[in-house]
């Protein structure tokens, strides 16, 4: 049985697989072998690289396993069918994503761009603005695994939390609860709107102009789910008419931001480069997923951790 | 009665304690006047701006509320001999400060310093080396008011939390306590050490070399407290040979850090030019401990909340 992984883990994680699956062929690669592909029965991917036409290609494939959150750059009707199985590494993210977005809110309330700024002219200036976080109210848009994290951490800081989903059923570390449909209506009491939901056909586009104008003037935005949330030209108009004060993006409409992009320029953004979720720990906790299921599959149980539905897209 | 302010709050704040107080002459002066200071019962200080004379010059005085934390610049034999009653603002700082040090572990866990200079470059560059804090363990030197509320923080974010004081006696939320004493062997233990220790015949210069070198040559140190807890060569020592990875200095042995001071152009050193208790708040909370205090005052109480002893320094 081969199992192939479309990219080069570190030696000392392909070390651990080949010791643990000795019966197992597995082939590293740091693109699609055609080849290769033909032959595999588990295919291991970032969920960026392979295509419609390579799905057909390969005959005996019955999992594919998504080192990633998201799989909407996947051939998803293909997939479903198929009948491939499709799993995730879906909580892994949810440590490091939180963390990073909490750094960007702390580090804007308390000045810390300015700071570096003042360092690098070796400039003594005590004027700081800066603000406290303690107090505020934050609206999070997709209080899932990532989002309850991040409301259980502003919660700590002194943060109101408001979590809004389609439903607007109860989630975890959420003070209320709304739904899509109420958001317009939450807007204005909210100082923090942070967004960690996926991209589905519920949430592409969800945010509009009216929503920036409902957002207070101070609002500190942030963009860590899906760049098609908010159209780019909505998100720099809300920003140049001054209907919200700062936005911090990990994600975009185009990716990469090509490098004459207006934000890059504007300093009412922080450009993050879609590396929230980055971690020196990220393909040890993939694989600490990885194996189990692995393990699993072999023993015939095609009932994995975090199989997903790849037309629903979680 | 004459309360003189050295400093000129806030029209809105200033306007809310002549209302409060019809019958209190306020004087609000942005430098020391000895006309006034002669006249004055009770001096509202950030506790940098009054010398030895001028507390002999000051016949009438006989509360100084020091709107900041620390009184080492204060002629503190001077002010004890007369008896005059010094109270403080123990306890504003607690939520900016510890907001300042969160933000800055996680900038430097998430790498936002390296973000920022991607964008300045307008660079698209994913290589991002970000870590996690989670799993991490912290030593808090001066696990007092605000060393617990660092301690909280921490432990929400998972970090195993080691307190260290001159007793070693119990502090709220650290996992561990230890004694100053025992510093040296706690060391190799902790991934980030931070200090918030006052300055006091027993802390000033209680980091030495061994200290440093005890330490994981991946720590993380920030010294949030006052500058001479270590001198400056021994820091620079320990960055530039490795056996510290990166410093976050709010406060240093001089204060303002000189142009030609070799911290600026460190890249191991984040210079933060004391103002880690900034807070647009910051006047406001201030004047919430005064205005009860001053009433006591008037009523011939002198068993002011935060009261503090001169000569020992908190």
């Amino acid at each position: 049985m081969i199992v192939y992984f479309t990219f080069d883990p570190r030696p000392d994680l392909k070390e651990g697989l080949l010791q643990d699956f000795p019966t197992i062929e597995f082939i590293f690669h740091n693109n699609i072998d055609h080849t290769v592909l033909k032959e595999a029965e588990v295919v291991v991917t970032y969920g960026e690289d392979i295509e419609a036409q390579q799905i057909r290609l390969a005959e005996k494939l019955k999992w594919i396993m998504v080192a990633s959150a998201g799989v909407e750059k996947m051939p998803q009707k293909e997939i479903a069918e198929r009948g491939i199985v499709v799993s995730n590494v879906r909580g892994i993210h949810k440590v490091p994503m939180a963390e990073s977005v909490l750094a960007h809110i702390l580090s804007y309330k308390r000045g810390l761009a300015w700071i570096y700024e003042q360092e690098q002219k070796a400039e003594w200036n005590r004027k700081s603005k800066a603000t406290e976080l303690h107090g505020s109210t934050a609206l999070i848009l997709g209080p899932g695994a990532i989002g309850s994290e991040i409301g259980r951490l502003l919660q700590a800081f002194g943060v109101h939390t408001i979590g809004c989903n389609r439903s607007g059923n109860k989630a975890d570390y959420m003070d209320d609860m709304i739904s899509f449909s109420a958001l317009q209506k939450a807007l204005p009491s909210a100082d923090i709107v942070i967004s960690v939901l996926p991209s589905t056909p519920d949430t592409q586009y969800l945010l509009k102009s009216e929503h920036f104008e409902a957002m207070k003037d101070s609002t500190l935005f942030l963009n860590f789910g899906r760049g098609d949330l908010v159209s780019t030209d909505v998100l720099i108009h809300a920003l140049n008419a001054g209907e919200i004060a700062h936005a911090v993006l990990d994600v975009y409409e185009e990716e990469p931001l090509p490098a004459e992009h207006p934000f890059w320029q504007m300093n009412t953004v922080t450009v993050s480069p879609h590396v929230s979720s980055h971690s020196s720990r990220y393909l040890e906790r993939s694989l600490e997923i990885f194996k189990p299921n692995l393990k699993k599959w072999l023993e015939g149980d095609t009932e994995l951790i975090n199989k997903m539905d790849i037309i629903r897209g979680y």
